[in-house]
């Protein structure tokens, strides 16, 4: 997996799609996230306390407490994994699991040559040793080959004697390889973020992990929300086929880069899947979103379209498809149904509660294997943009803050802070909060305005801007310094206000109360880092949920799509999940505006 | 239909699929072929003779005797049409054929618009549409459709208030147009000879006929029969992909000029069917027809691969498929299972004998529905090739001889003659033959060896080639004239010679002779010309056939695709009707040398 020097390897691990256990919310207290790294970085102090000698010794560490460094070789035990060692957490049935089925199948064959007496052409015959051999099933169509795979079928059944491994989709042949035991395939799964792009690559064959990659998404450039990039989408097919074309050419250098670090072909590149907010994925494809830019918000397509991945200028083999994830409704997308697949939600007892932050805060609700689903905008805050220093969670962001009579501002590689990060906002704000300089109702505090007993380091940093409002200054030079503004305490309010909101009304709509919550799932890159009093404070958790009920799932939308592509059944039953989901319109709830009102109020 | 002036409308209307009645062999003399031509050219005497002057006034002339001048518009009455007046000969059925159910489809739907109560997306509402109005089958699967074709739903749906026309090919969307009643939707059927190319654009809404071209198949530089081609495909991928690309993009040109000339939207070309024998249909998708190259001559594939138009380089619109006829087994093709397509061969009660004269001759057996199929490496002879002045039946060409006392050289487009085309050869050997000019076995006379009694005239153009081989000359300057020499003969003698023997061996496998055949179709665009006479005298046609069994079946490769254009019904079972025939491969039959050998004479 490639990643920026300095990001902290929980969130290199979540980008993966590894949902790492950490019930302590990162804070090196519980050792659940333990894992051993080569080379082993110097044991931490925490680590001392947390682990055993002998642990340390083999290289055993704590996956919360380290950065990446270059070339880092990670092995991450069941144990350490979300879901490992807490089977009631995902409604994944582990035996399933263990049948490896993957949409790209092999099948090793034999079959007679052929004679004067016995003219069977070459893709009949092997349709034939397919279905003898129980690979294809009886009521299977006729295989289909494009003519690459014809070619290579002709080629490998003489060079093979007529014995080979045979690559293929459905009934639909790939790849012939003959007398070669080595038929490589292998997979990508895609997570269309607004402002994150992650990818991963995986072995078709195994289900093994072969990279994963990480990239800003370049439609950035064109607005950081859905509705700004549905606004120039809408402008024309030129800025349409612009975008698409932006977010494909990231995607597929994603893929170039992970197939050049893995050894892999990108011919062997099978199969495809990608998750993503309705937007995303309309984009992706070049459809026109503007219909989700005004009432009613009416989505071009439900059931995922399969586009063939050289359409989209994504190197992989030529018949390879990309499967998108279908559309709840509305702006809930492909990403959603990836985080009920991830999480199995809809195999869960009791009620369950999936919150996926990113640029807009996904909410599912599952209670007892009924699915209501809402999307709030909640911007993206939490990916650092529109706060004023805010930055991804990259080298140098302040990542985590705790004031007390020192302030610590933990920043990510070390050395001076550039900016905040989505984690660290929170905590900055959870920590003001706490220590009066930030009001319940969201007003920060000037010079002027100090609560006594503030400690003179932390009052050191209240300071005004150039235009007179308050500022929480985090760094920069003296004459420039750069810090929280009350405009980024309102983007904050805003963010969590929405998703507070939402799942107050997804409960309702259920007939359902906070109590009721059996647990609560955070999902995305930066659900992982949420320190929980904090986000308890700002009101982003509900108070109500207690904290052992509060697992991480890391990058659900990621793991998702490596799941349809690892078993066929899943991947089969994706549009129907996606059509089993209610969709709660949170905009069209008569209840929505006054919760959002009232959710803007920090319950402090 | 683009075609060069002077190309005989018979030849023009065969080309396009249009099977013309000519009982006498396009002698002019029993006016079957009677069509409305405009504007109507100078009637000839011969047709003062059959056409009454009502007829001749209202325009009506004999297809058989005119050529191709600038701009002309024919109208053919079915009664001018094979079959059309004798339904006995083709095994449609003909309230079947009134049932227009072409491959791609159109429905005019009306559906509710999308509200806040009503958020199912664009996609799944036109499906539920097309579903209430019948359109779709209950059974068929969910409507997909590809990014273009969703644009054009999204924003055809808001500019026609949810009413519509959908065009769509089983359960894929190609296009939607918003209220307007004008849903252009085209089919370009392809006959992948390979000596001559031919392309018709017909309409999907009513099957009409929008135009034919031909074009001369580019691959001929690299050998003018198929096992030239196979050996310089087989040399490596570079020499396969340019093979091609040459034969793609004059099909390319092809459509472009149909279109252009139709006032047809290259976007509108939404499905393509193409026959052509097995190296020809393996070529023209990139696959290396090798292994077609030596014992035991095997095909990569059977079932009929279905390609996307652009992938192949063909203008189309972007999720047009190509559909390629099925192979029956080795060399015979998907030209072979269009020619069954075509004349209904496997409904016809008796037995019917089609022979498709090309560059292969194609011979298909039908016995009260039992189908046999055999293919002949015939030769190009017929197609003007490895003849010394061999051409097509172009401009120039001699097209009709009579040798009497003074010979009669029918020229296409009149002036002095260029060459001999396929039907001039046959008629020059027959009326050779005839003339004691040419001996049942081949061997042509010299000056010296003239049989008594030949006129002054015949006699005259008996000559010597320059290394004083014998030559019946037939233009050129007096010092350097052109003809027939001996060579020319044993090119006749093979291709006539290799046609009969496999015509022997089919009845023979079949368990038939000659007297039970109850009918001869004679396809290809030279099947057309056949003079029987002459015919009978080469051995082309068994004399066992009486001239009345004779039909002209026009090109029956060309009018099977369009047939799978026109017909789901007959697309859908293309695969099953090749493999319900049986394949005789001629090469291994043990009698086959020997018949060879003996066809070789000419029966005089």
């Amino acid at each position: 997996m490639e990643t920026r020097p300095g990001t902290p390897l929980l969130e290199a691990a979540a980008l993966a799609g590894f949902a790492v256990n950490t019930p302590c919310g990162g804070a090196g207290s519980c050792g659940k996230c333990r894992a051993l790294l080569d080379p082993a970085p110097d044991p931490l102090p925490v680590e001392l306390k947390t682990l055993s000698l002998e642990e340390l010794e083999a290289g055993w560490r704590l996956l919360c407490r380290h950065n990446a460094s270059a070339d880092l070789r990670i092995h991450l035990p069941a144990s350490s994994l979300f879901g490992g060692g807490h089977q009631i957490v995902t409604g994944h049935d582990a035996a399933r699991e263990g049948t490896a089925d993957p949409v790209v199948r092999q099948a090793a064959v034999r079959m007679p040559p052929p004679s004067l007496e016995d003219g069977l052409p070459d893709l009949p015959r092997l349709d034939a040793a397919l279905r003898a051999a129980g690979a294809l099933d009886r009521a299977a169509p006729p295989l289909a080959a494009g003519p690459e795979a014809l070619n290579r079928l002709t080629a490998g059944l003489r060079a093979g004697d007529y014995a080979g491994t045979a690559v293929f989709r459905d009934s639909r042949l790939l790849a012939f390889h003959g007398r070669t035991a080595d038929a490589p395939s292998c997979g990508v799964a895609v997570d269309v973020g607004t402002t994150t792009l992650a990818a991963a690559l995986v072995d078709l064959r195994d289900g093994s992990d072969r990279g994963v990659a990480a990239a800003m998404n370049p439609q950035t450039v064109w607005g950081d929300d859905v509705l700004s990039r549905i606004a120039r989408a809408g402008r024309g097919r030129e800025e349409l086929g612009e975008m698409r074309r932006a977010v494909c050419a990231v995607i597929a250098e994603m893929i170039r880069e992970l197939c050049l670090d893995a050894g892999v072909s990108t011919d062997h590149v099978h199969a495809l899947a990608a998750a993503g907010n309705t937007t995303m994925e309309s984009l992706l494809c070049g459809v026109d979103p503007s219909p989700l830019g005004c009432v009613p918000f009416t989505p071009a397509f439900g059931n995922g379209p399969r586009l063939r991945a050289r359409d989209l200028g994504l190197p992989a083999h030529p018949d390879a498809e990309l499967r998108l994830f279908p559309v709840i409704g509305g702006f809930v997308g492909g990403d959603t149904v990836a985080g009920i697949l991830a999480a199995g939600l809809d195999a869960l007892p009791g009620v369950s509660l999936l919150i996926d932050i990113g640029t807009n805060g996904e909410l599912v609700l599952a209670n007892n294997g009924a699915l209501h689903a809402a999307s709030t905008a909640a911007g993206p805050a939490f990916e650092g943009a529109r706060i004023s220093c805010g930055m991804r969670a990259a080298h140098g962001a302040i990542e985590k803050v705790v004031l007390g009579k020192n302030p610590v501002f933990s920043v990510i590689g070390g050395g001076p802070p550039r900016g905040l990060c989505g984690s660290g906002l929170l905590d900055l704000c959870g920590q003001l909060l706490a220590a009066g300089l930030l009001s319940p109702d969201g007003r920060l505090a000037g010079p002027e305005e100090l609560p006594p007993g503030v400690p003179g380091a932390v009052a050191a940093r209240v300071a005004r801007t150039p235009d007179d409002g308050p500022l929480f200054v985090l760094g920069g030079a003296p004459e420039h310094p750069f810090g929280l503004t009350q405009r980024d305490v309102r983007e904050l309010q805003l963010a969590a206000g929405a998703i507070r909101a939402g799942i107050l009304i997804l409960l309702r709509q259920a007939g359902l109360a906070l109590d009721d919550v059996d647990r609560v799932l955070l999902a995305g890159g930066f659900g992982q880092y949420i320190r929980r009093e904090n986000a308890l404070r700002v009101g982003l958790l509900p108070a109500e949920v207690p904290g052992r009920r509060v697992h991480y799932a890391g990058n659900t939308s990621l793991a998702g799509a490596k799941r349809a592509l690892l078993s066929r059944a899943d991947d089969a039953r994706l549009d129907a999940l996606a059509r089993a989901v209610r969709h709660v319109d949170l905009s069209t709830d008569p209840d929505f505006a006054t919760e959002f009102a009232m959710a803007m109020y920090f319950p402090g």
